[in-house]
């Protein structure tokens, strides 16, 4: 049976109720806000207290929060769950998470008499998207954290839970580029330069969203001379920029091919149909074959549902 | 036969050759950047003259451009396109675009010898999404362009264009509402409360593009007693915020609808499906009847574009 990542008091009643009518016992993990800043992005910090995610310990809440599953007779209480923030790149984020969490889990075998058997603390750990990025050495990091786990486990006697952990865009995101087709290239002499490709904000957001920042390279580039561009979407709107302020050869020319790198995670999933236009096909590749994984879109599916 | 407005050099010399293998000769508008700023949001200003839209006056490159356009047999240039952003909301923005173009259109007859029949100066006049906003009283705004139009071009001794206006936003976007069905309230005393719907940054992300600012209306109130509320989806981001700081009835609860107002344009075509949410279903409502105009999308749907 699979397991519900319960992430506050209505949901926990709303599973409780669709549970007992189905006649089942639901596994779930409780969502914990465990109260810490990961200095992260501000729009993906998910760890701090104020957050819209999870039942915060320093309120009080979370204690009532596990009391009220304990006292559902059609849910399991598994373990605990908590997410600190995505793009993780600081040493001690998850070993501070693991002293909050571990502490909260004896005040509850202290409080409630209950042990947890499964704690999962989330993502995730950081990408390099530009050489500017830092490098976080996973298999490292995760030592330490298995490290700090067992200690911090035997300091309060408890069991040793299952423990996991949900690494998922710094598995993917480097596995993917977008490949773009350059439309126009415009220079305005005294203000800056721009190369238009076929795609934008409709299959890419993250600058829109949060000012990602990205590698772009040129397939196939001419001449040594560069030049800086803003490469830019083509929707109706002067903020679909996918990279500001790039280098790119200074002859670069409609029909040229542009990869934005470290696509693999956020980008696909992100993507809209604004302006009409139809997602890109999602191509794999592997010892150096291709195979299409997700078809173009076209303008009879983008219209599909239209009564 | 349709209309291209063209963008660029590049746009000219792709649909110049196409009508050419076509054996056609295609109506253009040329898009032109009069160098205006509008004062509007950053992201949606296009009338700048550093902007990704259009041919700049000021460089000289939009003489060229129609210098280019009227040497090409395929294509038959019957006037000017220009933009200079949306939600204008100033007196005088228009005014000075019309002068601007007019201005223009003098100097291609003067140093060119050639007429334009047609001038489109695109949209698009503000929405009043709170009651901060202004009230754009547009019939009035429309016959004080149309005044200025009729001037400057008696002043220049030119023929009176066809004229248009782009004012899609301002027709639709209060003719629209999203209803949201509230799945959690959550309240974080000493931080704040959060109400988390059905929906969220998936069907509309203008608060997370742009800040966007709209007016937020519980469906049913309860009570005298009101609080403030995080408007939020339910994506796995907590920058998914519908709107922030909204008063609503202290006792809402999970049922609950919430009504997001002027949602009738850049609402469902910006959606996406983030988090594989399928899109909601857009509902066209006349003289007390309702129908379905676009269907909600399932699961199904979502992945029909799998291999």
């Amino acid at each position: 049976m699979g397991c519900f990542i319960v992430d506050n008091g209505d949901e926990l009643i709303a599973l409780s109720e669709q549970a007992a009518a189905a006649g089942k016992r639901q596994k779930v993990l409780l969502r914990i806000t465990p109260g810490i800043d990961p200095h992260t992005y501000h729009a993906i910090n998910t760890g701090a207290v104020d957050v819209k995610f999870g039942v915060p310990v320093e309120t009080g809440q979370a204690m009532e929060f596990v009391r009220a599953a304990l006292g559902m007779k059609s849910l399991e209480v598994a373990g605990l769950h908590c997410h600190v923030g995505s793009m993780v790149f600081d040493e001690d984020v998850f070993l501070r998470t693991i002293d909050l969490m571990v502490g909260f889990m004896a005040d509850v075998r202290d409080e409630l008499g209950f042990t947890f058997r499964e704690l999962n603390v989330g993502g995730g750990y950081g990408v390099r998207y530009t050489d500017d990025d830092p490098m976080a050495d996973i298999p490292a990091r995760i030592a330490e954290v298995g490290a700090r786990l067992k200690a911090r486990i035997g300091e309060a006697s408890l069991p040793l839970p299952r423990f996991l952990m949900e690494p998922g865009r710094s598995i993917v995101a480097d596995a993917g580029m977008t490949v773009y087709t350059v439309c126009s290239v415009k220079r305005i002499p005294g203000y800056k330069s721009y190369v238009v490709t076929d795609g934008g904000m409709t299959d890419n957001p993250r600058f829109c969203l949060y000012g990602a920042q990205y590698t772009v390279l040129h397939a196939a580039p001419r001449g040594r001379l560069r030049a800086i561009f803003d490469l830019a979407g083509r929707c109706c709107e002067s903020g679909d920029i996918i990279q500001p302020a790039i280098s790119l050869p200074a002859a670069t020319a409609r029909g040229d091919r542009i990869a934005v790198c470290t696509t693999g995670a956020y980008n696909y999933s992100m993507a809209s149909n604004y302006n009409r236009f139809g997602r890109p096909p999602v191509v794999m590749l592997r010892g150096g074959e291709s195979f299409l994984a997700v078809k173009r879109e076209s303008v009879e599916d983008v219209c599909a549902l239209d009564v």
